[in-house]
């Protein structure tokens, strides 16, 4: 059921902040392509995304030599190859586990299918919403995980349940042979080094946030009435 | 409107892959003082989360010297210091801009409350959304963003709108006067260094993902199946 992978080539896996970068650029050479154009340089590629050249340059030499001296980037060939990169030249059915709020939304999220990402199930462990429809999908009990994944080669699990339960799903998630895990609950999972796990955790990203809003230097011309109150509260 | 800024330290700013691993100790922290503990090594605190001791101590040292020789870190005394340096010792009231599946997921999202981190007002620019209500919020139009923000405070947005409206409407809350973007629109957002971001690309995960799963070196028992069919699809 694990037909999707390819042979591991020994190499080393790219940095998450390259890979992110890395699909920031395949996205943004998509743009450049339905307006027509047929090459790009490091330079423009990178400011349309505020990243300097030499990033870019960096970034796109860890998977291949793709610039051409005095040309750049060749738009057609670069994206085929970085569709091929980040493994989304083929489809990827995915199992979405828990519907509660943010499991129906992403159920909904078109942006997953336009890149090959088809959820194609969706379990629940409350019994309450087993049986119930979205989208046109049952959801079904966590028990029969196992023989949909098989039957539907499915090598991709969305995990939006709650904290609590989230590792023992995911025990379930490793235990049916799926090899990777979108995990969007709270907490931090124990899965084998087989298994490759994505945090999703939407409260730190907005911890994330406040820390640089706190710790940025403001360029407001009038800096003086940004501090007021700052240390009382 | 700027109150809950402190003034910047003039230190730099930690990379983002400290500040989100920080964000994960506090919580685990907690995790630990709900069970009564009261002090922990880097070494146990980082087994709870998959990261190496050695990581644990240079992390937190970014922001001070918090461990004591013989005893590890007294948990509480740690607990309120992170709080402080992520800035969640305070209230975040926040804007949601775009109500669609996400945007009204993330309004019922609850580990955000739970940080201190509050959707207070709620905007979109579609016509047919203004004046619905959400959770006992109206639905304004996004002219009405800048009188909101200096009534309530309001320090971040987390904009929930689609691609081809983001950047306009993040313009919107650059002119406002926001410092803070939680940004969920699968695009790069030009903004003032004075602003931050910070980008939850929902689909650059998921690439992310079939990258890490297609190249992960396989501890299944048997590999061979692994690799069916993996370079003709």
């Amino acid at each position: 059921m694990k037909d999707s992978r390819r042979e591991p080539s020994g190499e080393k896996l790219a940095p998450k902040a390259v890979v992110n970068r890395v699909c920031l650029y395949l996205r943004q050479l998509e743009v450049f392509q339905r307006q027509g154009e047929s090459t790009v340089s490091s330079s423009r590629l990178g400011a349309s995304l505020g990243i300097n050249d030499a990033q870019v340059r960096k970034d796109l030499a860890f998977f291949g030599q793709f610039g051409y001296p005095g040309i750049g980037y060749r738009i057609e060939g670069l994206i085929g190859k970085l569709r091929h990169v980040l493994g989304i030249d083929r489809d990827w059915p995915i199992a979405l586990i828990g519907l509660g709020n943010l499991g129906r939304a992403l159920l909904k999220y078109k942006h997953f299918r336009r890149r090959g990402f088809q959820i194609v199930a969706l379990f629940d462990i409350d019994p309450h919403k087993i049986g119930q429809m979205y989208d046109g999908l049952p959801v079904r009990a966590i028990g029969e995980l196992a023989e949909v994944a098989a039957s539907r080669t499915i090598n991709l699990a969305v995990l939006s349940v709650p904290a609590d339960v989230a590792q023992s799903v995911a025990d379930q998630i490793v235990a049916c042979g799926i090899p990777g895990i979108l995990n969007f609950a709270p907490t931090t999972l124990a899965v084998p080094s087989s298994v490759s796990v994505v945090a999703v955790d939407l409260s730190v990203q907005l911890e994330h946030l406040a820390y640089k809003v706190l710790n940025t230097q403001s360029a407001f011309p009038d800096p003086a009435h940004l501090f007021d109150g700052a240390s009382g509260r």
